[in-house]
């Protein structure tokens, strides 16, 4: 049966297996405090240009999201983000469990609008009552979107300027950055993040890693005693080393970058493949998702030769699917569903 | 200067001063185990034909909604209520302080749609991913809404309709339900209130009492051990028998009905006067709150006579401002406001 | 029966009443922002000596400590206490609930020893693995403390000391402040407090008000946006003119003062009385509270006739047991008491 | 240089690997719904005798400890704990992060006496006032404890009875169960655990695994949407595959069983030198972790050939350290120690 469910089916990418075996019984430091960890980062400032962040590892995306915010918001603040973010809907409530509110609103295709966030803040502001309101004290962003879609330069230009007028960090969760970096029609390159945002996450889960993300605190500093606050919220990994040398064998010789586009050559493929054959897009997306609106007899009909997501019901007799690729999708897979389309 | 801000500038009903003199030098004992709460208690259970329910005294509506919800969700469990309930925007974040989100639906003058609420938690259990999401676990209203607003019979029925089919609880917000009770186009009684929900606060604060709210667990038990998380939530009056006092003479003699017609009465001659002299109102509404759109020139002018709420800006030049009366509104001040239009 | 059960058992002084009545009509703005508020604080910052002083007011001892511990404390910090301290024991977990540690350290008759602080806090720091526990980030100290016990100026300056040294505030919980200033055998004045402390409350609710306590920020500024977090914690009275009025009335012509010096008059009187007829006291203490022992039959017989409370168990035969007076003690119900005895 | 600093300064078991390679491509379902995480449940079950207990897997020691705690724990409840327990003083307040307060009770060699347990819980419901208190919710040990030390049949039988007849669920903390079971002095096998606790885990980060933890719920149901409130604390691992895999290898063939033997008898060959040496041993145990009072100066001359733990400060002169063997120790590296001593 086909599989293009989701970019976390398969284990991890095999360099990362050899290392490894390679490394298995050097003795190091636990907690990330082990040569893996500090040449993982170091790679990491090269590969974004930013020689002075300072990086620290986490094992997945919702535990990233939930510290990163929850440290770096006081009390009364809130985070705001879009209605569609993965903070607003699918975390289970991980950021409020912490004690602060997402504050959505509305997405475009995914993306917040930079006029819209200075408004709210602006309202905010105006109000003499705002000392009964919740702070707007952060903006979160996912590039790419939980639907695949992209800021362009500009757009992220314009977010980061909101966020400077206002005092408030700009936080990005790039638990797919490299099918983001890798797209066809971004205009925003790998320094760009660290220059346009003050703190981002480099998905590794998503992205070939058995699991972990990279946090690079770029415009701020990373918040006092972090690893204390790392471990109070459950997530500092004993046997740190993994986490970096994960990291280490994804940012060697470009493997991040390698394949990343690999997953985008897939999907453009059967994008391709799909639009050949008429099929309706219920998004334009240039990454590793294609959103695609099937009627309902055909998607049951193409449920027995392979496997996608639901992803929402359109009307009464269509439904919204997801086809994902990945660093780990065959060809002849790609090939095979572009067939049986 | 008329004073028409809100319904808690001046101090209290003068019978609970009265009885707070006569009553100075009994010894009780302390925390809400005294004779007042209990007598208190009683009346309002003969009040709202509930003699079944278990009644706490609380201080103020913010506490009670925090401690309310914050006791009956369990963890994982968020609440429904409309974008501009109280809850949802005035209360600071003391809601996702205690770990829970607030899920707000769309108001309609305030109110929440029994069909919207089904749909929701109906789409929430058919998402295959909803463990990865916050459970609808309760559902808030306020009567009268923030708007001023009144739930029909009808309606009510129908959310808790809702609420029961899907096994949570439907809370009610009654911060000023004395007025909703004396409006004149309500078809709901105070009984009704213990019938069509689950548990629901009577305000005090709003309605004569220095400080006080009456809490009403009609349809489900009171919490385990409540006084316990009541003292965990830093709101265990120690000399919780002034709560107590405060609800017994408000509910002797039928004061708390009384008080509140009053105010209501005195905010349909307002609201005659706003009529007559062609001011455009913002909501209809029978309560105690009157929302009217003035120009903003107006409105400066009006503002060097009389005090009253900014609302919210209604567009470039327009604003939309709240007179509030209350059981202390002086019968001169409203023909004085009335003059003055 | 005579009562010396506790220090909240009556109403309020009479002057407090007395001056509800003479301004309940006065018209005010709510949460705190009224005239009454500001009188007190600055006539509180007069009695203290502390001009520049920051003043809060909220409603009850638990709910003071748990605004300003969470508040002050950054998220990796807890609170050193004394084991017997009333945030360690008796507020329920309301200083946990906010996601704090209270580090209990060993109590001498309730008070916490500066050496030994300064001893845990070095141990903590040099351990090297000290980022896998909690931070020390406070000290809470009673005073009087829950055995009715006094700090000495030579004690209170040595824990200040401390605190200063490691960048710590030292926070003051004065719920019987008064009479801890009244008592006979204490070295310690208002002003003291202001200089020897960062923060600290002087107690409302044990020392003749309704309720209501008042945050003195003298060492260290009142934390960013405090309304917002008060109303965060839903701790933010909507008439907060009760809470300034009450204090306005204690801090004029020395009321707070001359009330305190009474109840420690009645307990001088009590003491001399259970000393003279040989009953075994527990702790040595001049305040408003006397902890005696009592053999169990003896306790049986007395408690007929007058009420205590029960303080702890001593051995198989006998109990601790506490009376207390208070601003509202009748000078005859002491006599019957020790004629009793 | 020869390191004995802890357990898990190396990668995993070569097996572990192995199976990562062969199965590196297959396509699971994600959040642990794959047939390793069933298949690993199952041979846990076999292997502890527990048929019908459920089975979650989670990365990290503090992280099970507090999501297990705050999930079954009401929120006007604490968990009693030894003072030495790991979640009494180093994972840097995360019991407490949650709401909860840990009561710490003395320890004995690390363990907790049921006899004081039992009268910790009687006496805080004999106390009148325990409603201002915390409420003992449940008891938290470590089996092997922090000092390595070991319950027997009868102390843990004991420990469970207690906690029946208050109604509060046993917790056993198994960190490093592995080599508990392995321990020459143990009267306890993996049975005993599933029956004389109501929930433990078994740990695999120090025992072989690259990371993770399984926990058993065994005397008690798992928590209702126990996945979403894993996901609400940050932990859902997206390639739960990871977590079944390991546990899959370990519980195949005995090899968690060989392993920990292996560790053990590293640890009885180092004990055996130390003590032919006529070293001090801080404490008396028989697992993988060996407490000895090191002269300061020998620890200096020693610490230049060998790597092992600072434990804590013994007295002036001497220092308690710690040397831990492991599934990876060399036995080669155990004479080069002897030979060293």
């Amino acid at each position: 049966m086909l599989n293009f469910v989701n970019d976390y089916s398969e284990g991890a990418h095999e360099k990362i297996l050899q290392r490894l075996l390679e490394t298995n019984y050097i003795q190091t430091a636990g907690y990330g405090e082990d040569e893996f960890c500090r040449e993982a980062a170091e790679k990491i400032k090269a590969a974004f240009s930013c020689p002075d962040a300072e990086i620290t590892f986490l094992a997945g995306g919702t535990q990233t999201n939930q510290i990163v915010i929850s440290t770096l918001l006081r009390p009364y603040e809130g985070v705001i983000a879009a209605e569609s973010g993965h903070v607003s809907l699918h975390e289970a409530g991980a950021i409020e469990y912490t004690g602060h509110k997402v504050m959505a609103l509305p997405g475009h295709d995914g993306k917040l609008d930079a006029g819209e966030v200075d408004a709210f803040v602006r309202t905010f502001y105006a109000d003499e009552n705002h000392e009964h309101m919740v702070f707007p004290g952060m903006v979160y962003i996912s590039h790419p979107t939980e639907y695949g879609t992209l800021y362009t330069r500009a757009e992220l230009t314009a977010l980061h300027e909101v966020c400077k007028s206002h005092g408030i960090p700009l936080y990005m969760d790039g638990a797919r950055l490299g099918y983001g970096l890798a797209a066809p029609d971004t205009d925003l390159c790998a320094a760009d993040f660290a220059s346009l945002t003050d703190v981002f996450y480099i998905g590794g889960t998503k992205v070939g890693a058995m699991f972990g993300e990279a946090v690079v605190f770029c415009g701020i500093p990373r918040p006092a005693h972090f690893t204390a606050q790392v471990k109070q919220h459950g997530a500092l990994l004993a046997k740190g080393r993994f986490l970096g040398l994960q990291f280490d064998v994804l940012f060697t010789d470009g493997l991040y970058e390698e394949i990343s586009r690999h997953a985008i050559s897939c999907a453009e493929k059967l994008r391709a493949a799909f639009h050949d054959k008429g099929y309706r897009f219920y998004i334009e997306s240039h990454t590793n998702q294609i959103f695609i609106i099937l009627e309902n007899a055909q998607m049951e009909h193409l449920s027995r030769s392979a496997a996608f997501s639901f992803w929402e019901r359109y009307d009464e007799n269509h439904t919204v699917v997801r086809f994902a690729t990945s660093w780990a999708t065959r060809a002849e897979a790609v090939d095979e569903l572009a067939a049986l389309l």
